[in-house]
């Protein structure tokens, strides 16, 4: 029997699938069944590829109840800048969780992954950030530093946002393209402390190996989402502040005390609490979230198969009955 | 930059791709650059998916000097039968091993993995079989009791044929198709002693879970490939055979000792001597093979990363300049 595979490319993915509350509602989804347990989250597949200069990742994850899961390979090459071509590459491969037929492949290149990255920002926001955010501010100036405001804001329509980046020159620039975007009052400052005191959501978006958010910075009334850190050598949050913070939620806990914030907490010796709890949980309602708009609250994400398995499902969904892509029987 | 990527379906593939001596050779060349050290092969990512009655697996292995690396993902859906489909489906990406851009997808549903497998089992008759078989014998009655005597003949022209399986129909059905595809005078056997008596050269192809090749039966001059153990379950030859015969060599030891014939060996206590060697190490010259036309020998096939990114290499090689497959500008 053939079946019709849907192939998209990374331009016609960025022509149709967007940012939006649909997509947040698909990635909280993903959460919700990844804390209820029943998900199957192998660990992630990674190859060091040193005579290239590369590495690759598979990640997936299977969710009952969703009709597909993704498989999804990111290849980085680090040299192809000198190529003229981009470093990260790779695509999401869908396939019916009924039969295990592929339904869809996904030639993105990252976009898919920059989304349901900047949506898990956006179900953080949602369920951790005090009700009333005025004052939004955002560390790092790259892709995901637009993105995760763009997100923020669907769920916290914040009317200031600061930016503060390390190079001024681009935190200029990203401010620009942020005010332009939401339509608000963006400024960069340069000063990463004042940023976080008058900021009551603040997202780290760096590949910073040092903290850049200090934990004397903390202040009643203030959720942090930190999602730069994804491997073991990574870390924005000074790790004093993940215990001192009223609330620490993970994306996923067997990946932060790997990967993430939590890893350089434990590694300092400031994690002696519980095993905290995960976002989907937080989102369920199975565990109490902010219990006051005083409270301090850090979320701590390294990005989960089950996004990727979320998004690419939404994908499917948005596109197999379009004219988008190409179809192929197979 | 755009770059073009190749998509070629399971029907394109059976029209363009062939198990022939420029398969087997580049099958080959794996072996030899796996034994060498330098490849890169991570651990068989693999997914059970209980709720589904399925499961996934996901392999990969990139090799210094081959163009590309694939990665080959294969689900398994074991109640699709009942909805008309084939219970194995899946696909390989092939990367460029310099820059990981996508340069290939073949949906092969398992066609391609069906030749590498049968190539290796011609390398091991190349290098381990005795230079003069007469009579070839193949347990079981599959795709892979075909494949591996149509790849055997190409490296050992033997010119007679022993089939046997557990169903006497299946037996004599494989011995007539196998008859017409070599043009040698192939028969259906119902005694296994005998069939390994008169052979030279045996292939066992079973999902065998108890052995169905005996120590007993080995005699001087014979070699033996096993290649239907894949999982710890499996077992095909006698534990004590591996033991006994003048040479065991297996495809990678690290699979072997987990998922072939020397799991069941060692799990018996029968393997007490050293790390045996690999085929790529006896394919390049490095360690010695049959030393005598009498020698026993016996290979432990499990089926490699390696010989998927052989395989896909060589595909994409055959078919980039054809005019075969759908091409997309990504």
């Amino acid at each position: 029997m053939a079946s019709e595979i849907l192939i998209v490319t990374e331009a016609e993915l960025r022509q149709t699938v967007h940012l939006d509350e649909t997509a947040i509602a698909v990635v909280e989804e993903a959460f919700v069944a990844l804390a209820g347990g029943n998900v199957v989250m192998p660990p992630i597949l990674s190859m060091e590829l040193a005579e290239a200069n590369g590495e690759v990742d598979v990640k997936t994850a299977y969710i009952p109840g969703f009709e597909g899961f993704a498989i999804k390979v990111s290849p980085g090459f680090f040299d192809n800048p000198k190529l003229g071509l981009a470093s990260l590459n790779g695509l999401m491969i869908l396939f019916s969780a009924k039969t295990g037929l592929v339904q869809a492949l996904f030639l993105d290149n990252g976009y898919l992954t920059d989304i349901r990255t900047a949506a898990a920002g956006a179900v953080a926001a949602r369920h951790l950030a005090p009700e009333r955010v005025e004052t939004a501010g955002v560390m790092g100036t790259g892709v995901q530093a637009r993105l995760q405001m763009q997100a923020a804001h669907l769920v916290r329509p914040f009317e200031r946002l600061l930016v503060w980046g390390r190079d001024q020159a681009k935190a200029e620039h990203c401010a620009k393209e942020l005010a332009e975007l939401l339509g608000i009052d963006v400024r960069a400052e340069t000063n990463p402390e004042k940023l976080v005191a008058r900021s009551q959501l603040v997202v780290t978006t760096t590949p910073a190996r040092e903290p850049v958010l200090k934990s004397q910075w903390l202040h009643p009334g203030l959720h942090v989402t930190a999602m730069g850190s994804d491997q073991a050598g990574k870390n924005e949050i000074d790790p004093k502040a993940i215990f001192e913070a009223d609330l620490y939620v993970a994306d996923r806990v067997s990946q932060t005390e790997l990967l993430g914030e939590l890893r350089s907490a434990i590694e300092a010796g400031f994690w002696k609490k519980d095993t905290p709890p995960e976002l989907g949980a937080i989102a369920s309602g199975a565990v109490a979230g902010r219990r006051s708009e005083d409270d301090i609250t850090i979320c701590d994400l390294t990005g989960t198969g089950a996004q990727d398995t979320a998004i690419a499902t939404h994908v499917y969904f948005l596109l197999k009955d379009s004219d988008a892509g190409t179809r192929i029987e197979a």
